[in-house]
C-alpha cells in the first residue's frame, strides 16, 4: 500500500471510536469520492486546532476572547449553569429554553488523576460568584459518582457565598419503559415521587 | 457555538458513517484532547488528498506512476487478480499468500449509472491480457449481482485470448453456524458440495 496512504489510515485513528478498519474505509471512501471534502476538511480542521481557544468567561471552546454566549446583552446574568463539558453546554442549549449563562469544568473533580479544583477552573468560578451578580447555581453535571462529588463541591461553593444551588432532576426518563430503566434510577425517582395536584 | 467549531462538524460529516452527533464528537474530542493529532490529520490529509493518484498499471491507489505491488519482481506476472476497490485488494492481500498482481475496476459494471467497460478500464486489462504475460485471471469481484454481471464479462474477456478465468470460492463461511448463513449461501453451498476425499 502507498506509504501516505497507510499514514492517512493511521492519521484518522485520532479521532473518537475509529478503529483500523473504519480509518481505512475514511481513506479509501475521501478518496475515491470526496476529494473536495477532504481538502475542505483539512483547512477547516487546521483552523479550528489553531484558532479555537477558551472563553475567558465560561471556558467553552471559542475563537474570541468572550464567547457568543458571554458576550451577549440578551442572557440573564443572575442564572448560571456549570456542566462538565462544551458538548453538555450545548445539549442543553439545544434542548431547554434557558437564557443564562453557563461555565465550562472541561473535566470533573477526579483527585486519582490529578483533577482538583484548579484544574477545572473551580477558583475562578468562585471569584465570579462573590461578585455578586449571579443569584442561582444550577449544577448540570453528569449523574456519576465523579459528577456527584463535583456537584457537591460546586454546591458548597455556592451555599458560602449565599447563591442558590440548584440542580437538575433526576428521575425515570420520558418515553422510557419502566421495565428497562436501570434499578439506581427507579429506586431514586420512587424515592422522590412527587404529588399529583389536581 | 463558534462559527468555525460549526464549520469544523460540518465538514466531518464527508466522512462515511459520520452523522452530525458522531461528527460533533469528533470535533470536541480533536479539540479537548487532541489538538496535535489533529493537527497531523489535517497535513497528511491535505497530503494524500492532492498526491495520490491511480498506478498506470493496476487503477489501485498509488503516490507513483507505478505501485509498488506493479513495480516488484518478486511478484509473478503471470497471475492477474480483478477486484472492486482498492479496499478489497487490501483484504486479499492481507489474507492470502497471493503472489500475482491485481488490476483494480474502482467499480462494478452498472449499465444504469452509467458505469460501463470503458469505465471500469476494461478496455485497459483486454490490452493487457492480449499482451500474453497473464495466464490466469483470478476474477474477485463481489457476489452481488452487479459483480457477478463484472465477473461474467470480465472471464469472456479471458477466454476471448486464450487466458484461463477463475473465481473464488463461494459457500458457507467458516467459523459461521449453518443457522444463521442465509438461504443463497446455504443452498449454494449445498449444491456444490464436495467430496471427502480420505
Amino acid at each position: 500500500m502507498s506509504v501516505l496512504l497507510e499514514q492517512l489510515i493511521e492519521a484518522f485513528r485520532v479521532l473518537p471510536g475509529v478503529g483500523s478498519k473504519s480509518a481505512q474505509r475514511m481513506a479509501y471512501h475521501v478518496l475515491e469520492r470526496e476529494r473536495a471534502g477532504g481538502r475542505h476538511l483539512s483547512k477547516v480542521l487546521a483552523e479550528a486546532v489553531e484558532r479555537i481557544g477558551h472563553c475567558a468567561r465560561c471556558r467553552d471552546f471559542s475563537e474570541s476572547e468572550v464567547c457568543a454566549v458571554c458576550g451577549s446583552a440578551a442572557r440573564d446574568a443572575d442564572q448560571l449553569c456549570v456542566v462538565e463539558t462544551p458538548a453538555d453546554r450545548l445539549a442543553i442549549e439545544q434542548a431547554t429554553g434557558y437564557r443564562g449563562l453557563y461555565y465550562v469544568l472541561q473535566g470533573r473533580l477526579s483527585p486519582l488523576d490529578g483533577i482538583g479544583p484548579h484544574e477545572l477552573g473551580l477558583d475562578r468560578l468562585a471569584r465570579r460568584v462573590a461578585e455578586g451578580e449571579v443569584r442561582e447555581l444550577i449544577i448540570a453535571t453528569n449523574p456519576t459518582v465523579e459528577g456527584e462529588a463535583t456537584a457537591h463541591y460546586v454546591a458548597q461553593l455556592a451555599r458560602q457565598h449565599g447563591v442558590k444551588p440548584s440542580r437538575l432532576a433526576y428521575g425515570v426518563p420520558l418515553g422510557g419503559e419502566l421495565e428497562y430503566v436501570d434499578r439506581g434510577t427507579l429506586s431514586h425517582a420512587f424515592g422522590s415521587r412527587t404529588e399529583i395536584s389536581e
